[in-house]
């Protein structure tokens, strides 16, 4: 078994650091379109034993440290009414937006386990066949869901945004009627993600793609209230809990707000070098990240000059290697097993 | 006449400070759509008596403090013969982006009186307009480009995009070829804002919509060198110089490599309250910015409350009045004139 991952997630010494990367399961590997090909991306999602192997294709392949579970961050807003589309292209389209208190309380509240089972049913594959691999591949599974204040971005607008107009203006006309819309999604997450964990997820991420477009104060009074309802539910489960790994991106203004939110691990965008971050969240968190994922477009010889510089940055303290954003769909395969092979041969340089 | 803003950039006391508007002439004002119902935004750009027409509204409207002309920053990639064009929507589209050094090559070499001079022709315009204006409304007029990096990011693309995943790419692969487009770039602009000068324009204002995609270091290899060439050339004018705005977007990770840029003002998106920023970029530098533009959907009450924070956290240095991007096209116009209202009824109390 390889439990380096969750280690380095505890802050424990490892022997050399974990890697995975985000998006890791997707477009840019033969294997996934080959898959996709066959059946749309919803399908996929909803196809435990479709998932899951698509959820084992960067651990076979790659080699990387952890697997983590192929889903969508939008899916418990389908279960909660909203009616979930993938246009042509991949963008998200909900077909009922929620834009007003009276929308909000049209949401469906979702049975998890009914609505929401098939991705515990891919975790449980998944970790069923993770057991069968070999040892150096019997990674931990990480299951993850969107921050509330991220998911209403995406219901709200109903769909991607280039401004996220109709959230914004929202925040500042009725920020009451908001809460009440974070509040909801805190909870269906918070249900949603202990499901997961109750179904074998060995950690979990949550994922805020657009806290940054928050100045400080609006990210502590929209945005950190309802992130908190999902921390705290996740800490305070009495079968145990796992490590919880916070992702913001594009938020370098935010991270002195991080210091106090109790989560193991912070995950940063490649803006700020991670000594930088360390200094500002301070030395008792883990820190994921940051290589700039558009640095997997270089050649492989640029991947490992980026990548050593990556790891010195992140020497400091505990380190979960990963890159800052998704990986592109662009991306040679051979240029991701570059860069995880990179930090996997730093294996014997003690860590610190 | 109204020279507060100019004052301001320079850093000389004023009475009050001055406040405008980004992207203040354009779609949120009914008098702009009722012009862009007879025509299309490239034939505004390129008919003088329109475009300055069109630079004024918001100074008749709202009573603001300074005009910036009505153009666009794309406007030389296409002198360049990039073939813009503004798909429905009005997202920019490019009909030839450059991605290789032979397409570089390709460039036309604007001559920029012959293939810009549509714009010192708005500028000649709007001066003479302004100079009829009545003593509080003849205010400075700002000319503006885009700087080589964010020209680029667009030229590259071929128009707008999510990852600007060409840009990247090429940046890792081939650094020398893009910084020989952004050579070509800086050269061009240099001429450009030069001529705008020329025609009138009484401070430059360089858009960097992009340079926040880099984290420090890329930004000081890549996108640096060609912003301080156009800098360089503005500020060694022999017929004397004018104030020079940088704006930068959602790059509170690169305000430190900000401290050395000789420009006068520094103006920055919402995210990091106008104190902070003043503590990196240091107090020779005159901040502009930076209320959310998403605040001017609230009530004009709230607008009241965070034009006042705004004011209370600019206080410490010189300080023009700004939001923190471009206003949005959904704000009603009397929630902008609350927000120029405001700035311009704290007039009596001291600066700093």
């Amino acid at each position: 078994m390889n439990d380096l991952f969750l280690r380095a997630c505890r802050n424990e010494p490892t022997e050399r650091r974990p890697v995975w990367l985000m998006r890791q399961a997707g477009r840019y590997l033969p294997e996934y379109r080959a898959i996709r090909e066959r059946v749309d991306f919803l399908t996929l999602c909803r196809t435990p034993e479709l998932a899951a192997e698509v959820t084992l294709q960067p651990v076979r392949r790659l080699g990387v440290d952890a697997a983590i579970v192929f889903a969508d961050i939008l899916l418990p807003l389908d279960a909660m009414g909203a009616g979930l589309r993938f246009a042509a292209g991949d963008g998200p389209v909900f077909d009922r937006p929620v834009r007003t208190l009276a929308d909000v309380a049209g949401l469906a509240e979702p049975d998890v386990e009914r609505d929401l089972g098939y991705v515990f049913a891919a975790i449980r594959e998944a970790r069923r066949q993770l057991a069968a691999e070999p040892a150096e591949r019997a990674v931990p599974l990480i299951g993850f869901g969107g921050t509330p204040w991220t998911l209403a971005a995406y219901l709200v607008e109903g769909g991607a945004s280039k401004s996220y107009g109709h959230l914004l203006s929202w925040s500042w006309q009725d920020p009451r009627g908001l809460a009440r819309l974070l509040s909801r999604l805190a909870d269906v997450s918070a249900r949603y993600l202990q499901g997961q964990v109750d179904a074998g997820a060995q950690a979990i991420q949550l994922f805020d793609t657009w806290g940054g477009l928050l100045d400080a104060r609006r990210f502590r009074e929209l945005a950190l209230p309802a992130l908190r309802v999902v921390v705290e539910a996740l800490r305070s489960r009495p079968e145990g809990r796992v490590p919880l790994i916070y992702y913001l991106n594009n938020g370098a203004h935010l991270l002195p707000e991080l210091r106090d939110l109790p989560v193991e691990v912070i995950s940063v965008d490649w803006r700020l070098p991670l000594d930088e971050v360390r200094a500002i969240v301070g030395p008792a968190k883990v820190l994921q990240g940051n290589l700039d994922p558009t640095a997997l477009l270089a050649s492989p010889q640029r991947i490992e000059e980026a990548t050593a510089e990556l790891l010195r940055r992140g020497s400091g303290g505990g380190h979960v290697v990963n890159l800052g954003h998704g990986i592109l769909p662009q991306t040679p395969p051979e240029h991701a097993q570059a860069f995880v092979s990179a930090v996997q041969r730093h294996a014997l340089a003690p860590v610190g």
